[in-house]
């Protein structure tokens, strides 16, 4: 059983990821023997924002702390602590904090891709 | 996109569950086209814990707030708000509520398996 603190766990992110604010960090995956689902913790800083992007894969987020809002078909819908979003695969969305305060947010997909 | 907050969505578990005071919920599912893996959010009430069980599929959990404690190898260890658990599939496990205040997790199962 792997049992942790997530802010104990290292960050693995590009540097342009860095430069934007973001932090990173493959919390549960195919290292702890996770073979079906990968467990990541984002954090975004005041006012910085995830890459507008789609992918064929689904996301599935919890958001854990902070007040941002989400692209979705095209409008911007407010979320706080205690949202779940779930964008199924190939959907366009972008995630950005509204605040001066971090947005943490949980984020899963499913094994075979990228995992961070 | 499904965008929600967690305690919008009606709980779904058994009499029993309740008597335990454990309220759990669906957040994302099968329902919603989720077709890898699912996302489940329990809340224990004051002093209340989960069964002590163990099954084949593995949990990925993520504690939102609260404190309380997981059985891990014969062993209580203690966890709060960030803390992130990878149970691997049967290993025994049970959570419990150590606190007045309600603990509150992220409970994510593999497709295939029933939902909650």
């Amino acid at each position: 059983m792997k049992i942790k603190h997530y802010s104990g766990i290292e960050p693995k992110h590009s540097e342009k990821a860095t430069q934007s604010g973001i932090t990173g960090r493959l919390v549960i995956g195919k290292g702890d023997g996770a073979d079906n689902f990968c467990m990541r913790i984002f954090e975004l800083s005041k006012n910085s924002c995830s890459p507008r992007h789609s992918h064929e894969w689904e996301h599935e987020i919890f958001i854990h702390s902070g007040k941002g809002e989400i692209l979705s078909e095209g409008k911007w819908i407010s979320v706080t602590s205690g949202y779940i979003i779930f964008i199924p695969g190939n959907q366009e969305h972008q995630i950005k904090n509204t605040t001066d305060q971090p947005l943490i947010f949980v984020c899963l997909i499913p094994a075979g891709v990228p995992e961070i």
